[in-house]
């Protein structure tokens, strides 16, 4: 029998005491953002240490950050020289609200048409649980395991884990590693498997207005103070052209098109209908010159996230506003950094607010580094190389409009490129009513990353 | 000893009694705004009435409405043939919040350095008797009212005058007058008296952009779908250009300036330099090529009064607004009527929405008619004499950037233009905490309504 056939027999035996096991994690309302659930997030890191110490870690323990714990395990690989692959997860959930609009309750996992339905079944403890499986299926098939390994869990990622670079810091020795891989991240579609090879940054500012020491009556003032509602449209209207052409000086990205990227592009099966559909939107709105998802996943876009200013209670105020406001977000393509994005607002703020007006751009603690990866990494190619063999399909090559703290985090402290291998699927309600994990998942996932590790030992040894 | 000094020596001999009577119905807390003080409202009416029939007026009664009851009075002259002037006040008054931030309480009349502080002192009630004290003094001193008097007081003006309309046209033979003043109004200043030429017309719109179904996450949607905070600061921004210009086609006013408005505009002590002061605004803002004055009197102006969209709470969240809206108040110059504004409002919205998005334009319930009376109206020259008489200075031609429901409504009705004839001073702080009225007011309104009704009744005569 070949390892991959013991492996598989290892998880198949140990199925639904492992399925088990995740509903036990999945029992805990490990929510972090409400105190309430303090002990929750506590008890959470606590269940998946024993989990860790159980399936046969080397070590596993609840470290303490200033927040909420989070957990570092490592389990050792006889062969001498083995590569160290570091794992990355979270325990925490997001609120179950609103509680009334699940089927069944957040925190009682429940088995529906192959589906387990819990808060967390797949952000993230379903995902968590697979390479910890693998590991333990590993050892069983081979007496081995491949590589060392080090587990990060971490007890915060729904805050945006606001701990994690301290985290780092206090543990850097200990998570010295050769490849990164995170058991949080999402897949293309379920029938439809994919690497993720980029990731946008994001920034967000506050845009203060201000013409006058207060709001000012319409009939004493008017025709005589200029409006700092009007004069926020002004200046919002300068950062985005109505065709959807970015106006702020250097935001927009440059860099055309490789061929590499434009192959990537064609190949997926991007369902222009269906994101209508789901967005209630007439057509697609961006960049001209741009294909849409080019634009979702290559191209620097800019939003006003909100905007208010003067009287917005029912029925009429008559007033000219003495201040408004607005807060813009940018999805940053590769290669502009936070910073920069943030000098370039300021400098078109500075230079485009209306007469009589004063603006203030205030920068808000939220800067994602974009994250990109080469698509011929060596853990890229050797995670394709499982998925294709699980599959039987070429995954896609992906990348997101959306922008992950924690990559640019673990790139930034420990000099690892994050490799996404995680089976959340786009439908599974992340962060809704209803979150679920397709059950084949759980058992396909462990299959995966066992082989990972296995071509990870063989690959990268040194 | 001539009917003036006559008139004069009544009132001063009145004086204490007549203050006294003010202080009472002071008094009562007559708030219309507030529910809890509806039978306060009620007592100021009944009071208001007995306060007529008390000063020998031929009949005075409380009428209802759907809302606060107003208060209709006559007194009829003895002269055949003598004509009838109806006048206009109010005796509700607007809620003392924050009564904190008064120095003594707001229903305890407090006399301080020649002022009486209270709630309603000068708007409405210490002016609504001056009429009432000017007719006793007239009929003390000749024996007879040179005009037949009829008084509209109503107790619902702070609200906006709901029911006043179908309370003229329910009592419209009774109100049938050949001049109508109104002791509720403004002078320009306590040391510079005016009569009131023209007050702006008033309408208010809100304008509803939708983009999607509902907000998107800007990860997902970012680059694909159309912002409705962009959209609409866009829209907004094409009503007024950044030099003041208004865009909207046909809303600017194109009247030149008539000599006669040149001169009355150029006799003004307009304090630019304490009106930038008071407002904390850096420098005026309008119209390019109008004085400021002339925006704020003769001119339209349009200002957006709130607007709001997206995410205005603390912090970042990453959405793309799907709609967004914003008020939209213009104060309308003499000759435009307040649903021709709105439909070139909507027009201008039609034809400026941006690609993507979809505007609505709803009109509020507020449709003032802009009002104005020639320099030479007969009334108005009787008022602008009695002022000089009273004094000896020439008054001020004033205008004003505001705007009042009644004037409208009651030349819609009545067929009658409104000529004010009031002592509050813009400085007496109607509607804000240490409202007062001026000792002086009291005494010199009463003696310029003597005179003027005694004019009336000369030059009025059929």
């Amino acid at each position: 029998m070949s390892v991959r056939d013991r492996v598989d027999a290892h998880l198949r035996s140990h199925r639904e005491r492992d399925l088990a096991a995740l509903c036990e994690l999945l029992r805990i309302p490990s929510v972090s953002a409400l105190p309430e659930h303090a002990a929750d997030v506590r008890d959470a890191a606590a269940w998946v240490a024993r989990a860790l110490q159980g399936a046969g870690a080397t070590s596993a323990r609840v470290v303490e950050t200033p927040g909420h714990p989070a957990v570092l395990g490592t389990w050792r690989s006889g062969r001498p020289g083995a590569p160290t692959v570091l794992v990355y997860g979270h325990f925490d959930v997001q609120p179950p609200d609103p509680v009334e609009a699940w089927t069944s309750p957040p925190f009682e996992p429940t088995m529906r048409d192959g589906r387990l339905y819990a808060r967390g079944a797949t952000d993230d403890k379903g995902n968590l649980l697979a390479p910890v499986r693998a590991a333990a299926a590993l050892v069983a098939a081979t007496g081995e395991l491949p590589v060392n390994l080090v587990f990060l869990f971490e007890g915060e990622e729904e805050l945006g884990s606001p701990n994690l670079v301290g985290l780092l810091r206090a543990h850097a020795d200990e998570l010295c590693a050769d490849a990164l891989l995170s058991a949080d991240g999402v897949m293309y579609a379920h029938d439809r498997w994919s690497v993720l090879l980029g990731l946008k940054g994001l920034v967000s500012v506050e845009v203060h207005v201000r013409t006058a020491a207060h709001d000012l009556h319409s009939g004493v003032y008017g025709g005589l103070a200029p409006n700092a509602a009007q004069a926020l449209a002004q200046l919002l209207s300068t950062l985005v052209a109505p065709d959807g052409s970015i106006l702020v000086e250097g935001l927009a990205s440059r860099e055309a098109l490789s061929a590499a990227d434009r192959e990537q592009l064609a190949a997926v099966p991007f369902d222009a209908d269906r994101v209508l559909a789901e967005g209630g939107i007439a057509a697609f709105w961006g960049e001209p010159g741009h294909e849409p998802l080019e634009r979702n996943w290559l191209r620097t876009t800019l939003d006003v996230a909100g905007v208010w200013g003067g009287f917005q209670g029912p029925g009429t105020k008559t007033i000219i506003p003495g201040e408004a406001g607005a807060k813009i977000t940018c999805r940053l393509a590769p290669g502009l950094a936070p910073a920069h994005a943030i000098d370039l607002l300021r400098a078109h703020v500075a230079r485009h607010t209306p007469p009589g007006a004063q603006a203030r751009v205030d920068a808000l603690p939220v800067a994602v580094e974009p994250f990109a990866i080469a698509a011929d990494d060596p853990v890229v190619e050797i995670v394709r190389g499982a998925l294709r063999r699980e599959s039987g399909h070429e995954p896609l090559a992906m990348r997101s409009g959306g922008s992950l703290p924690v990559a640019g985090m673990l790139r930034q402290e420990l000099g690892l490129d994050t490799v996404m291998l995680c089976w959340s699927m786009p439908d599974e309600r992340l962060h809704a009513p209803d979150e679920f994990l397709r059950l084949e998942s759980f058992d396909r996932g462990a299959r995966v990353y066992a082989d990972v590790l296995a071509r990870c030992g063989e690959r990268l040894g040194r």
